[in-house]
């Protein structure tokens, strides 16, 4: 085992060393625009504010969780247990909320870098742009998988516990919840209060520094892409990591185990390789370029861990197969998300063409279509689940399910290039502002153009990537649950679970309800954006009318910024909160009536129901912002027609559900996965039925 | 149990002659104004033709269905089983469409004499006109109620072989999905084309005669929400009964059998005394009226089975609690729909106030609060079934499931008067309409709009409760799909099914799948109205373009109502078509991969995702017609605002929603279930896994 350990610090500190190498390279870039430099650090100040107030009520919800762990798991205090187990867990918890933290925190410091300096690498031509855009994001990539990786390593060789990384999992999964469905309001709520006052009401651009919410859009860009996308993969990727640790481990680890180290240990050297040689070709084609970075990653992969396979005594090939139709599939998964939402293909097209009869065609032929597309990614999933399990169900009891989340451990391993990919796009978004804010003329606009539309094509692919991810993850999870449950009803000397017979009441009774919660926690966020968005709207109006000469631009006025970014935060963490506890809540309710097979339920409910609204949510905003895109570049009718009315009408729809209640449905699928396990035996202890 | 056959005869003939009397009630009613007999007289005949074609559709296809049964069912005749039965089944589907058929025919024959009668009556004020359209919907629920159990009942009593029975379930099954989704995406096309042309592109009213689609408006209120609905509770009704009798007969029959035949005819009973009772109050309020008829119905049915529960030797308490629980809980989720759907609740108040920020707003606010209605909806389904399970498990093995079938039987018990209300409200819908093309006056036109009004409340609650009985219908299919493919399972010799563990890759293959499927569905269905929508527009634009002075409005001049028709009628069936068989071959692909596990993971992700979608596009359907209604009483802005505007724009986006895909979901799920136990035997003979 010890070999394997080393081989997963070895590639966290070549990630840990290369993403700094990246971060000097992109400081070196020049900045030297002052208005550039000037909204840079407006925009740095205020994503500072957001993660610092975040952070901060995150600080308090952590230390109340990690009191109640050490109370209660994996059992209570009074039970007789061992407490050291209790610390050991609320131990692993804060470690999971404190490096997940830190992953964040650096990618946002490494996005307002980079974005100033992206938009002047736009002046001299697509290529030097596009790296400083590809590099800023690669160092989050880095820095995610790197913790992750170092975090479950470390707590397994500390705590030599695998149900210890469930509660580092979870401290993973509460952060996530935070920085993904919080900075999904923030960033949502600056970027509708914005096109709302500025684009409708006044006619100015979309970037016009006399909006008082332009910076709190820009900041959004950073806080909910950047960092929340990125404590969202992170909280994927360990939790694939933990549920196969858990599986192998009660299939008597050995090399079971090592499998899951090494090949997530060659998936970080992987895309290390993949992000070193990522370069615009000779096409000048952004999309290609990032596209086949991810192509090369893939393939290095699966030689790495063939390699690996034939070197390594007890390595099977059954699970090297899974892992390999795990990732081939989240690959084939990407790339019929970017049917739908890629606007050289017929999908946007039609959209944008329906919305010439106005707005509700697009909104329905956006959500038809939203419907459809989840479609092949759930038939991906299930087929991949299906093989992994028969390739591994030879190998003896209870390596079927092990198989499955090796499935989930390979389609993650790439994940590091995963991310890069997809904080790419919003440090090229903000770029693009940048440029016009800073006056750097037509050509470089249009060349930060071309790059934020790369940004938003292949931003669906890694959406639809991550969420089928999470989705087989869960699967796991829901074993590793069922093993949980198994050691306390043992313990409890009760009957042990076999399965979660559908026939069964209480399970069919978890189903019903845990498929109606994703759909209430999404509801619950895009209210709350839109509540949130009423009161920044309303900020907006006063500056307008109270501060003299902001509405006409006179030179010197300037717009009290800090107020919106100040309500786009609290009301973040405001809105955020009953959602995340309706979901929590919902379980115990359902566990405690229920007892663990009710649960059993409840997950497969949730997770089947959230995939299939997760999917939707993305896809169909993605759709709709890619046809307002194909609409203003001068297609049915251009920029200020009928068609373009009704396309940004859909767009607005879209914006929460792909950038707040969509890809927040994986993290809440996941805390309620872990919550469940970690709370087995309660569950098994108390409950009504 | 030939007293039971006998007062199931005996209600049966009680509800025929009530519906006779009340037809020659309504025919009695005066109908002097010549404008109104006329185009009632359109409507008639536009009627006619879309059922004539859509009949004569379904005639091919059952026929072509009815060979395919009669080689394939209940075992392939070239496998050596009895060639009776294969016949026995193959006349029992042709008299499920039969009767079906004639049911929805006699409703939209009844709602055509209604419409201008109810239009006539509303001169003289608010009872009489009430009473025409209320009486008028009754025959339409007593046709629908008599026919399915006298259908069921004479089909047991002729094969005496419970799974002859659902042969005839399928037979309803078929005949529903293309009432309700081809008169659904009828009556949209009609609806959303006269829309944009008239009140869009135009600038004139709602029903002006001008419009060459404001006919086939009028025409698909009748077929999609008269003879649709008719059709749709028709096949949940018989396919309630259906599976509790294919439990009651593998429980032993005798008293099980009994209580589901005397339920049902007791039922009947019941909502004959509702409506014969049904009068407008003192106060005027109809919505009042509509509703205590309900409660005296759901009353009588309870003291009536407790009776018979009394009398009745081997008739249980238990299951008489199951039926009670169902019933009531159907109640109480036709009530939390009335909270989301209703004017004077704060839901629809909240959405026409977020409409004051644009169209985005209506559609993000519908959403969110469509996806929380479907919460208390799933809670009510959910906790019904788990206490009907526990209620009847101690009266036995295989009691469980049964108490769930009867908890259905209960809720559906009193579907005579639910159907009566649902029809009430295209009848007043039409009248208004009607009123306002026969130039009644404004007081007239005020009480149709307040008759019309109720119809919208009433018709939400009527369709939560039509959701939820579908619901707990499709989890006694799924016991019903069990019996039936383990009697397949040991003539070949097969272990037997104990239940669907989620933890078998299979049978998770089949849920995700599964899940899919109703989002594909209903994409293809509100797809569907949008291409059809898009002919009628350029088939209006030509009449305007072409036929002289119509656009004027000069006297004499006619649109060519009927090649509207001609375009809603055929382009109805043409997009039909594929969503329904992309639900069957979708059914037979998985279960001739995956067996009977995958199929019953395949049914239990379709019931789940079919009732949250189906409830999230009822009900946010209902709310933005409802916010629509609001805004134009005088409310945030009033007509012609820029918050009447937006909530026009979600009631377009609604009207597919709740006329079209949401609730022909119900069917979809029935289909695929019926489907799933009828193919029992093959997918145990062929498949892959």
């Amino acid at each position: 085992m010890d070999k394997f350990y080393a081989l997963s610090f070895l590639c966290v500190a070549l990630a840990f060393a290369f993403a700094i190498y990246l971060y000097f390279w992109v400081k070196k870039q020049p900045m030297e625009n002052k208005t550039i430099a000037d909204v840079s650090a407006l925009i740095k100040a205020g994503a500072n504010t957001f993660m610092r107030r975040e952070y901060k009520v995150l600080a308090i919800f952590a230390c109340v969780v990690a009191i109640l762990i050490f109370l209660l798991l994996p059992s209570p205090i009074w039970s007789g247990g061992s407490i050291a187990d209790n610390i050991s867990m609320a131990i692993a918890y804060i470690a999971g909320t404190v490096l997940s933290a830190i992953a964040g925190k650096m990618g946002i410091v490494v996005a307002t870098h980079a974005n100033g300096r992206a938009a002047e690498g736009a002046q001299h031509g697509i290529k030097p742009a596009f790296l400083v855009g590809f590099r800023g994001g690669a160092i989050m990539g880095l820095a995610v998988v790197g913790f992750s990786l170092f975090g479950v390593a470390a707590v397994l060789l500390i705590f030599d516990d695998s149900s210890i990384i469930l509660g580092f999992s979870f401290g993973a999964s509460s952060l996530a919840l935070f920085a993904k469905a919080g900075g999904g309001i923030f960033t949502k709520t600056a970027d509708v209060s914005a096109d709302l006052t500025g684009k409708v009401e006044l006619g100015i651009p979309e970037d016009d520094p006399r909006n008082p919410a332009v910076i709190a859009d820009n900041v959004g860009d950073n806080v909910g892409d950047v960092a929340g996308m990125g404590a969202d993969l992170f909280d994927s990727n360990v939790a694939a990591m933990a549920s196969a640790l858990v599986i192998a481990e009660s299939l008597g680890g050995g090399a079971n185990t090592q499998m899951v180290f090494c090949y997530a240990a060659l998936g970080l050297l992987a895309s290390i390789i993949g992000i070193a040689t990522a370069r615009v070709g000779k096409d000048g084609n952004p999309t290609k370029a990032l596209n086949s970075s991810t192509y090369v990653t893939t393939a290095v992969f699966l030689i790495l861990t063939a390699g690996a396979t034939l070197l390594f005594e007890g390595f099977s090939w059954r699970v090297w197969g899974a892992a390999a139709v795990g990732l081939l599939v989240g690959v084939i998964i990407g790339l019929t998300t970017d049917y739908f939402t890629d606007d050289t293909k017929p999908i946007v097209q039609k959209v944008a063409h329906a919305s010439k009869s106005g707005p509700a065609f697009t909104v329905l032929s956006g959500v038809s279509y939203g419907f459809i597309s989840a479609l092949p990614a759930m038939v991906g999933i299930a087929v991949s689940a299906l093989i992994a399990y028969y390739l591994c169900a030879p190998m003896g009891d209870g390596y079927a399910i092990y198989g499955i989340a090796m499935a989930a451990v390979g389609m993650l391993s790439i994940v590091g290039m995963i991310i890069s990919n997809d904080a790419y796009g919003p440090i090229v978004d903000n770029s693009r502002g940048l440029a016009e804010m800073g006056g750097l003329g037509e050509e470089t606009i249009r060349i930060a153009d071309e790059l934020d539309s790369a940004g938003n094509t292949v931003k669906a692919v890694t959406k639809g990537f991550s969420i089928s991810a999470a989705g087989l993850t869960v699967i796991s999870l829901l074993g590793a649950f069922m093993s949980e449950a198994n050691v306390a009803l043992a313990a409890a000397g009760k009957e042990l679970l076999t399965g979660f017979d559908i026939m069964d009441p209480l399970v069919f009774f978890g189903v019903l309800i845990g498929a109606a919660i994703p759909a209430v926690f999404s509801a619950m966020l895009i209210l709350g954006v839109d509540k949130n968005a009423q009161r920044m709207v309303a900020e907006i109006h006063r500056q307008f009318n109270t501060i003299l000469g902001l509405r006409e631009g006179k030179p010197g006025v300037k717009p009290e910024y800090d107020k919106c970014i100040d309500i786009a935060t609290s009301g973040a963490l405001k809105e955020l909160i009953p959602a995340g506890l309706m979901a929590i809540i919902s379980t115990l309710v359902v566990g405690f009536i229920g007892g663990p097979k009710a649960i059993g339920g409840f997950l497969l409910g949730n997770i089947v129901s959230g995939l299939l609204l997760a999917l939707f949510m993305s896809n169909s905003g993605g759709l709709w912002d890619n046809s307002k895109k194909y609409v203003e570049a001068g297609n049915e009718g251009g920029k200020g027609s009928e068609a373009h009315k009704a396309a940004v009408v859909g767009d607005t729809v879209g914006d929460p559900f792909k950038d707040t209640a969509g890809p927040s449905i994986n993290t809440q699928i996941t805390v309620v996965s872990l919550v469940s396990s970690l709370m087995s035996t309660l569950f098994v202890a108390v409950s009504i039925f």
